[in-house]
């Protein structure tokens, strides 16, 4: 790149250089007629009602409060736009850990997941998870979404907001919990993608997407996060405060790794993947940096996943939340990476990657709820167990999951909200679900909670897995998922997208099959 | 990856592990000393001005004034950051869309539209845009700014602020204005790079740059942003609110698309893309992943680009243009996503990514004025656009735009205008450009303001392309737009860039040529 | 992509999408008992003690204080959060700029120095850096971490909040200072890793960010930034306000430059870099894509670390601490562009990556410190600088620095702290380091802030350099730290990581091997 042949020149225009830029000093003489330092903007004149520079207690009073709201409506947007950006995340981790031939497929996939998701959500997904919501005082209030299916006072599902059109939804409060909430479910759909890729059908994935965005999830989450029966355990039947799930560890992660077992079930292994002799192949990914890029992407995405579920930066445990977060992803990545060593001799890239995640799946639903240590606690173990998971289903159950979804998601989504019931602390969660007192687990004395939080694990079990397996089958029955054998032998992107992912790169498998 | 051969030694060293965490969980007991929950944090004597706890009413006001620019200018920053990153899209998704012996250059193009907008825009972009603007009360406005060229009180162009250190404009609030206006600039000028990719000498794409950022968009964001005529068609003349652009479709992606479109022009085709026979050749983009990854990360941007143009935090209509901005931008990659696969067979991931922007950028005009379902018709419509405009302008002008750039950006930034005097409901928009009263459009029963709008096309069209038409021919005549023929089918990363994209891989290309 | 037999269906297609589109419009009706601008959202009632909509003075100024805390906890926290995001943009560029056989170990290594640095600063580098500092009235101040050891009332060291649970750390103001400094750290272990690319082990790397993590950041960290001898200078012996590094020049980049100058020195150049004959090669970087995508990401993030080192959102200064990076940043990569364009008669790419960042690093020190002039002049001065210094190094020296990182960090770091003694204005700063009034540089008459800076470039030269020196050399001739040179040869990515990068991709190496 430096070609020294230009040498005199070189040094000459370096010097030329250093003088112009020292005469260009000589005019750095500023007006100050501004304010610089920013201490005189901002003060008594910028409150709304005032006139002359004196407002009344309640003016002020007033702008007090829509400053609050203010805060918290940044604070929730721009947390959800990190959760968004986690898309690209997923994107990247599934496509770099799978195969070249298919990688205009998975990549397609996983912006699809988000158009879908996004108009099911919008028609009815979130009318079902939140339309029997009352006003979340944190994002001020003001309208109500009040109408809730319920059998004998136990909220089964919300019918309010459909399309944001309907029961006063056109309202900025709702919008605000819209925005985040559908990111929380997106990201739920793109976990079983992951599972699924470079063999399901791209039409198939559409269908699929639309039944977990419009039913599957916002269900569930309605009986965690809107009110609904799981919820209420705590103030009905005094198990703890209910079920705590603070950023979804269960509703998020585990219902979407437990669509993602299901949808592997039913697709079966990749072609090669388990020989006829027993011989488990491995099918390496095809682009460590791209997985890896994506795994720091879903890190920094995670930032706003937890901490923004506070609905509010005006809570000021935000800090506990993202501390733990950072910790507990930190940790889980290092065991994880250190277990590797000393068990295979390498520190395998792939696991750094899924430990990290594994990790950060497993503080979801604790990370407001305990201390730094228990966070550190929590991620360690997640390392541990999305190893022994990957081996365990790869190996024994031969199931075949080409991004360990399945491990990451299910599993250290059901070990968080456990943990959440194991290391709760005491420090937080005043009035959650209506329960006076914070939340504490069992290691603070408090069973009911760790009960209430095994409940969870069983309702993730029979209507997260069950639900979708059942679905799965049906839609593999009829419409059909699996693309054909030479397809997927020959890779999916000229068959299912109709443009290879890489045209101008010579591929290993193309000149071994020429 | 997974060796199985160590298996005794895995599960020992798993055993280990655990019993070491447990030990650790013992000295879990934690002083509590600070707040924890963050209760306690944040009070009374973190006003200012309190002494000993007890702030006069006016104290209590100035702090209150304080925060409420404070929550604005976070707002505004962390926004404008966002859309700084959309820089990472642009250069992913038209590297991506373009071949990979171009690589190198195509994406320097788009680092180097920063480097040299920035130094243009803050000699004296910034100062004829918003030199003429007073003192902006969401940012404190301390600083009026107010130098306007005006012919008989029509404003054509300000004179304030060259360099960020003339009248006053050393000043915080005008510093948060320039950093978002300067990155809104930044999108404009990296519109046209996609279109003249693959051809266009680097040197040219240095001086249009200067050309884009110092004189084409500056004054047009005048007039419609800066107080300029078109913001006064309302207040002048009573076509509704003059012409209203809240985030840009018009000033920002029509303006880069109508720049776009008149470099397609000049430059002519890349060799080979129209045979004499009238043979249509498809150049497929050399890494599709790359591209979708550019569109995730764009739409994420775009979350700082619509909702960011408030300027303020505590305008809570945040809410409604972040939905309205996901909705349009999901509703147009899934409506292409579908019309490309009822027309052709399959679903493009390319036009996926298309529809999606398209949606973006037509949303981005009306999306503070509009409801959900408006939005969601807004972006159908320009899933429809790009494809439609996409072939027209590929098979019918036969105009060589490797990207996209015009359907995307110009088509549908007209389209963004057009749709905000048609739909814009009358819930928002009360006092803007002076005009006391919401903003409606046609649907509405507002033609002052369709009106308003058709005249903005109509400004769009004549300075926006006519302008820069003229520039792109006269540069092309003096200086030379185009590389040399040779260098161009070698590809232009050794002869312009003096390095290759990716010198370890091989490339299809370079195995057919030897 | 676009197969025109289908045109007439097509056509016809798009004709019925717009009739169903207008029939949609039909419905377009909205109900309005929400509150869609958000004018009555957030008022009187969302102060936290309202009862009845009649607060008391002191209710509503309790409200005050709670959210300036919470602007101030969300502004530190997010932009923390594009710290952390810089991770990305440090592993790309490193990755790109070196050589595809090598792209595992790489990408790897900047996953990797996160957890085990994040570890080692949660065990003992905070406590070491912060364990001795106040209250920090922008995030609340309830919880005085204040244990320091000192000599003659000189500190040298803090001793408080070992893995954030001794000394009432368990609360949400150290909680944030915690993430913030966390991810500063993590910047300066990534540094070396460009460093020590392609022919450093794994281990050695994991060793040698502990000792970065745990010893040498932190404490130098704590003389500049925790109260130590450094930042005493001013109040103890009358040199300005102490030494003066608003967002790390110095503590970080310089300091992490440092340490990669001490390694690569260690370490000895790449097989084949300098021929026995004199001849120096040139190891092209593999992707150069990727590379100039993680220059946006970093440049993205810088937008964190340097407006974010307010640690206060409520403190408007932030402004003007952005622009002046935004500007250094993009005249710094133009001034390397149009030197190595004139010079070497190409723009090369990788040297406008390189002069954008060397801006970056050189404003971080005085961007709150200056005016954007000042601003303008510091990023050219840094392109120059880095230009001169990666010849320098690489031809004369002759030194292995894979990526530039001496150059950008260590030499650009320097010239920030220098910078600052030179160019401060006199705007901002009052009350810094415990001294009153405003801080100055030499040009605005204040040579003791000058010496004070040239204090700090004498301590990172012996602190920085000489005690990274020692420890590298310590751990080579220990553990070792570099590959056998049949492993450099061949690649990192099998013997060190056991997978390779781009495993179905064909590279020429390989090609040519066989």
């Amino acid at each position: 790149m430096f070609k020294w042949r230009h040498a005199t020149i070189s040094w000459r225009g370096l010097k030329i250089s250093f003088l112009t830029l020292l005469l260009l000093l000589a005019c750095a003489s500023v007006a100050l007629a501004g304010d610089p330092s920013g201490t005189t903007t901002g003060g008594i004149n910028d409150i709304a009602a005032a006139t002359a520079g004196q407002p009344t207690l309640a003016e002020v009073a007033a702008q007090v409060g829509k400053n609050k709201i203010g805060i918290n409506f940044v604070w929730t947007l721009i947390t959800g736009f990190l959760v968004f950006f986690m898309q690209a995340g997923f994107a990247l981790v599934e496509t770099g850990f799978t195969r070249a031939k298919n990688a205009a497929h998975t990549m397609a996939m996983n912006l699809m997941v988000f158009l879908v998701g996004a108009i099911g959500y919008y028609l009815v997904g979130f009318a079902f998870e939140f339309g029997g919501v009352g006003a979340i005082s944190a994002l001020g209030g003001t309208a109500p979404l009040t109408q809730e299916l319920a059998v004998n006072g136990w909220g089964l599902l919300g019918h309010s907001a459909f399309f944001l059109s309907s029961g006063g939804s056109y309202d900025v409060g709702v919008f605000t919990l819209f925005l985040f909430q559908m990111v929380f479910m997106d990201t739920a759909v793109t976990i079983p993608t992951g599972a699924m890729a470079e063999r399901v059908k791209f039409s198939a994935v559409v269908i699929g997407t639309f039944f977990i965005a419009m039913i599957l999830y916002p269900i569930f989450g309605n009986w965690v996060w809107g009110g609904g029966w799981l919820a209420q355990l705590g103030s009905k039947l005094g198990l703890g405060h209910g079920v705590v799930d603070f950023a979804g560890s269960g509703v998020v992660h585990a219902i979407g790794g437990s669509a993602a077992l299901a949808s592997a079930l039913v697709l079966g292994p990749r072609l090669g993947k388990y020989g006829k002799d027993g011989k488990i192949n491995v099918f390496p990914g095809h682009d460590i940096p791209m997985a890896i890029l994506g795994t720091i992407i879903l890190f920094f995405g995670w930032f706003g996943f937890n901490p923004g579920s506070t609905l509010a930066g005006t809570d000021l445990r935000i800090a506990v939340v993202a501390v733990n977060t950072m910790l507990a992803g930190a940790v889980g990545g290092f065991i994880a990476m250190m277990l590797m060593w000393l068990i295979f001799k390498k520190p395998d890239p792939s696991m750094m990657a899924n430990g990290t995640l594994a990790g950060l799946v497993a503080i979801t639903a604790p990370s407001a709820f305990v201390s730094a240590l228990s966070a550190v606690i929590i991620g360690a173990i997640a390392g541990v167990l999305v190893i022994t998971s990957v081996l365990f289903v790869d190996r024994k159950l031969k199931i075949d999951d080409p991004v360990g979804a399945i491990s990451v998601h299910m599993i250290n989504g059901i070990w968080g909200i456990i943990a959440t019931g194991i290391f709760a602390d005491g420090t937080y969660g005043d009035g959650l679900n209506g329960v006076t007192g914070t939340v504490s687990g069992l290691l603070y004395g408090n069973p009911g909670q760790f009960l209430a939080q095994l409940i969870d694990v069983g309702v993730i079990l029979i209507w997260g897995f069950g639900l979708s397996f059942l679905f799965f089958k049906l839609l593999h029955a009829t419409w059909g998922m699996r693309v054909k054998p030479e397809d997927e032998i020959a890779g999916l992107d000229i068959p299912e997208m109709g443009m290879l992912a890489y045209p101008d790169h010579l591929l290993r498998t193309e000149l071994e099959s020429e």
